[in-house]
């Protein structure tokens, strides 16, 4: 379904903004170590995987997995471009954006850089745009400490 | 030509949107080894510029250069930002962006890391948009294994 | 203040296209070595934030600043994403941005890598958007050549 069939219109317009302003705070509030603000972001019956053994169900879960990040890096920085949005209705938009992070550990091992994809399930609640569910695959990465990860299924 | 002094109006922002899909599809297909997705993206007669001695002209030659990625590679990563985008007219826009591209080997060979610049003709056939011309140069790149490029021509 | 309560309409996504492209198309004239148009990106009483004492006030100062670039680096890649705007009125927006910018030096020394965030105040003048202030701030790096810098303040 292309956007140009679609016809989207204005407010449809306006709801891409708001919806990749979304993408872009989950990676503002993570480099900056604000767990709190990032939990905001979801809505309460979230989905959140970061690999095939390691994510969180409900907000209160995903918070949990957030506790260690403060101290866990020195610093990361993650950098979020080719955002394809799919409309599934006016209230429901799935994500789909490439990701290239780089990661700085408090212990003593190598920066990691990590190269993959984001595939989100967006929604519209109370009137403000929030994940409902947030896969990170990885395309490959350099001595990134999660070890099993969701492939992209490359053909 | 700024985008305010033309007024572009609805339509062009709804093109817009579409155009940066398609930038954004080919880094998909390429990273998910899909060649045939790939070139439905080009017009019949396209041209593509991956190096001053490497490239096609028309979808058939340009698939048969795509042949040899799913095997080449073991996977590759394009990241694309600094979208402009410089209409003609109607139906026709030239893109100019920034590519960060990182690319994993079969062989005994280091990653490569390339920094470049891609420099599209984009138009509008029956209704899709589609690349006409695809130029990608390089402004540096670190083992890289294209060894003559298209440079970025700084001053 | 997000996006949809704002209900910006059509001139409000305009602007926040040519914001974009004047956004990218520094990003352009750095990695080009075009000081000259670079310079005037900026209105006249702009400010400029490279680190704690490295920066400039007024466009004749910044333009003192950019002579060296031709000669210090081989070439750059400045790469720009999550870009967040929040428009304090119709003719200034607050700008946020993600940076990945990749230096090769002319002196021999490894090339550089820096993750940080541009934060900007870009107003329109004369009806062109244009950069007030522009502030680099370092989330961390590799060899920069810069050794002093803004830091983003992470928790």
């Amino acid at each position: 379904m292309s956007l140009t069939s679609q016809n989207p219109g204005l407010p449809r317009l306006i709801d891409s903004e708001a919806v990749r302003q979304l993408i872009f705070d989950y990676a503002y509030h993570l480099d900056m170590n604000h767990p709190k603000e990032l939990v905001e972001l979801f809505v309460d019956d979230c989905e959140v995987i970061y690999g095939p053994n390691f994510g969180a169900v409900g907000r209160e879960a995903y918070a949990k997995t957030l506790e260690g990040i403060g101290t866990y890096f020195v610093c990361t920085s993650h950098h979020v471009s080719n955002i394809v949005l799919d409309y599934k209705n006016n209230d429901e938009v799935h994500v789909r954006t490439v990701l290239y992070a780089w990661h700085r550990y408090t212990r003593e091992r190598p920066d990691s850089h990590v190269y993959g994809q984001y595939h989100d399930i967006v929604v519209r609640a109370d009137g403000q745009w929030k994940f409902k569910r947030r896969e990170l695959r990885v395309t490959g990465h350099k001595d990134f400490h999660v070890k099993e990860c969701v492939p992209i299924g490359r053909a």
